[in-house]
């Protein structure tokens, strides 16, 4: 059904607030991380630096759960409506990756923080 | 800013609606393709299939006008808020590339249809 051949096994995912509408974030999908995101209906990506299925929160608890799940006209990219746990999508604990806006030459962080990552992530 | 080196050059960008915060389409950016959008202030793309710049509208005249820019934690993905000229991003003619919701085994198709993509691209 979504088309991982085409751009070497992983399509892009984007994570959309189901309630808000704010986007969260993107990550990758293989076919098995898209097949257990569908079964389990919590969102599991696939590291790229990592090499390996990445179950979203399974360090910190902010899982992610799936509402909804769309296909764009291509069907190379995943759109997913989702509840956040936690609230923080990002692991630098805001809200939403998508947390610096482009300000002519510079970028100016918007959003508050929500968690500070040097406590939820302990190494 | 953008680590285009990361990926091979490209990096997924995510156009939303900036009044109604629907994902509208996923596509891809060089650095040129970057550079041009922040200069015009409208979507520029990298077209993977005709390996061009993708200037979106200049054939449909269904431009974006490009309101705000965001990159996410790794500065390799970018998210527009854009005003989508003609009210359909998609090249099918709905409001969203993301039209087809995943049910089980079956994609449903949601959204209705803005423009017949026979009458506006005529080939």
């Amino acid at each position: 059904m979504v088309h991982f051949e085409k751009s070497g096994g992983l399509v892009p995912a984007i994570a959309q607030d189901a309630d808000t509408g704010q986007v969260l974030m993107l990550a990758w999908m293989n076919k098995e991380a898209y097949e257990e995101t569908l079964r389990t209906r919590q969102a599991c990506y696939y590291s790229r630096s990592r090499s390996k299925l990445w179950r979203k929160g399974e360090e910190s608890g902010n899982v992610q759960e799936v509402r909804e799940v769309y296909l764009d006209c291509d069907a190379d990219t995943i759109l997913l409506k989702v509840h956040q746990i936690g609230g923080a999508a990002c692991h630098e604990g805001y809200a939403s990756c998508f947390f610096r806006k482009v300000e002519g030459d510079k970028l100016r962080v918007i959003g508050e923080r929500l968690f500070d990552p040097k406590q939820v992530y302990k190494k």
